[in-house]
């Protein structure tokens, strides 16, 4: 729907064969004027070389581009492949007629292998010279990997009396697929944010989203957020004392919180989503810790899968999270059946394991020994993701 | 093989059908005289009774016996838990006409409910007076959950002329099966040991042995590891200075290691023993986190699985263990094959790929920053995994 986009965004996709023909495989995302940028980046000490390219790019907090491709991660190739993200750049800023510097590159896919650059080179070309001729849809489907479907997110709403919108796109799948790899993120708004500002509400939306989330513990070499704000929707920009901040994160924080469901439910062979909610914690760290471990483990991901209310799994994950708690206060629930009080059973297995059928669970965990309280999402674990995961690069 | 065995030591086993009938789920390991005991527990915060009742016993460092049960693990149990593993000890200690405070006590199995005393006051009773009438092979049989085959290790060996035998069993399988628990050892020897000495040396092989698995990442509420040293061998008794402590240390550590071995070999599902060795690591607690990082990311199990050489996988799992290395400088070989080199493909897969269709693999990570190394045993993760621990608790 182009109505629903925000204002001075246009996008191009095309065909370039980086792993396989048959597909859109680099998309290219550009704003009509400058605009404030900011980015999250992977925590892995070994990062792609278009991450690393990005990192050094948004300490100036501008841009006007955004180049992807999916099919080859541009991850543990060198030198060369940091050759190869700065020519993807300069091929797209040329021909787009944009200054190197606001250009972003983004890459997703095999891992090892250097790209394919004599197929790329002239598809690049074409990319920029068809600027506004896809949708943002479409560049959110050329981005995928093994995701069975497109990620995107809109929001509208007005910031001291003016209409913009935020727009989100992403793709997820396992945190990294049989070849490919990475969580990717781009939100685009015409409202105007003082940089400062948008660095610090991104961050804020991020950390209560995508760095909650979990498929399989694995953290990617080429995770990347970015965001831009063109100021095309002609409102004062949102800074630190302006009065629609809250109302502008709270959105932002939809939208992220909104793709990052999206993620998980698209987990590599997930047929549920786990909301897994830690309360009554000492502070928030703690009940952080004790969530994802409940989310990452396995025996808990399978009982989930099997329909099995097996709360001793997850009061032993918590029991083996690194922080104190007494085991005599937990509650434990399966959506509102609880299955646990006071540390031991409560004799309910029966109505738990038929909450346990339903598409979305949530499993809190409730200490009762403080106010602070988290939640991190996961899916269940399948033999789908083992045979997803199993096969051969191909 | 009876001779086998050290001196002193008489076993029995009953069918208490602590979970269901058709089955020994008891056995009793008995000392002749008086022994040494050391032993290393669960770093769960959330223990079982049998576990938090042996911390408190084993400050004594002796002991002559000690009870296991398998079906259930009398952990999440509360006071009821508490009490009902003093009843136990009690009822054998009696009959058995031991001291209390000598008699120990383990449990493994399915985890919040409580024992079915009913069931197990009387073949318990029976136990104590049946001892001598079974194996060290039979009880091993008896503590297993879901283990496929019962694990046994002896070795026979001189110290200071004077001949003796250690013998070590164990079960394992998931770290916490379907609704079951743990991982269980006993270690058995006639030698004298001093008591200090032989807490030395047990902590030392555990932290090179059972420390260094993981089949999916889960710690369970009741992991122990007890040893008995009896003494009757007749040996001046071991201490920090004996000139034969040394070749002790390495019996007792191939004893764990193989043990842990044997606890792999049979995770749930596994179809391939893998070993990761990380080396070249700036000081051991490094080399131990990327090991793990490694051993624990389901993309490289399945990987394994899959008898795909997915080296991208490895590198991602040892940048996201939070040690900090050159990714330039690293490589990577399946057993002999070096599939990265200085951190860039080596074009080996092919060789890679026939080489993971062995059934014991070895994963080298050489970080070439330091002299500090260490090795994790883990297997392979597969739909097999995921339909035992996908059932419900039958």
């Amino acid at each position: 729907m182009k109505n629903m986009l925000p204002k001075g965004y246009l996008f191009s996709t095309v065909e370039a064969a980086v792993k396989k023909p048959g597909r859109q495989d680099i998309a290219l995302i550009v704003s009509a004027v400058e605009a404030d940028m900011a980015g999250t980046f992977t925590t892995n000490t070994v990062k792609a070389a278009p991450v690393k390219l990005c990192i050094r790019k948004i300490a100036s907090g501008t841009g006007q581009a955004i180049v992807v491709n999916s099919g080859n991660a541009n991850a543990c190739t060198g030198q060369q492949g940091m050759k190869d993200a700065r020519e993807m750049v300069s091929i797209v800023s040329k021909e787009a007629g944009l200054d190197q510097d606001l250009v972003y590159i983004s890459s997703t896919g095999v891992i090892g292998t250097p790209l394919p650059m004599e197929r790329i080179r002239q598809p690049l070309k074409t990319l920029a010279k068809k600027i506004g001729t896809a949708t943002l849809d479409e560049v959110a489907a050329t981005i995928m990997t093994t995701d069975t479907f497109p990620k995107v997110v809109h929001k509208k709403l007005k910031i001291c009396g003016v209409s913009g919108t935020i727009s989100g796109i992403c793709k997820g799948a396992g945190m990294i697929a049989p070849n490919m790899a990475t969580m990717l993120c781009f939100i685009l708004t015409d409202f105007a944010v003082d940089r400062k500002t948008l660095g610090a509400v991104l961050k804020s939306a991020v950390n209560r989203s995508f760095n909650r989330i979990t498929i399989d513990g694995d953290m990617s070499t080429n995770d990347t957020v970015m965001m831009m704000a063109n100021g095309l929707a002609g409102n004062e920009p949102i800074n630190a004392k302006a009065p629609d901040l809250a109302k502008f994160q709270k959105a932002l924080d939809e939208i992220t919180y909104e793709l990052a469901e999206l993620v998980v439910k698209d987990g590599e062979g997930a047929t549920k989503l786990v909301e897994v909610l830690v309360k009554g914690a000492r502070n928030e760290k703690d009940a952080e810790k004790a969530a994802f471990a409940v989310a990452n483990s396995s025996l808990v991901k399978t009982a989930i899968y099997g329909n099995d209310a097996n709360w001793g799994r997850i009061i032993c994950a918590v029991g083996y999270s690194g922080i104190s708690f007494k085991e005599e206060k937990a509650d434990i629930y399966f959506n509102k059946v609880k299955v646990v009080k006071d540390g031991l059973a409560n004799n309910k297995d029966k109505e738990a394991t038929a909450e346990l059928k339903s598409k979305k669970i949530r499993i809190t965990v409730d200490l009762k020994s403080g106010k602070a309280e988290a939640k991190v999402l996961t899916c269940d674990l399948t033999e789908e993701y083992i045979r997803i995961n199993a096969e051969y690069r191909t």
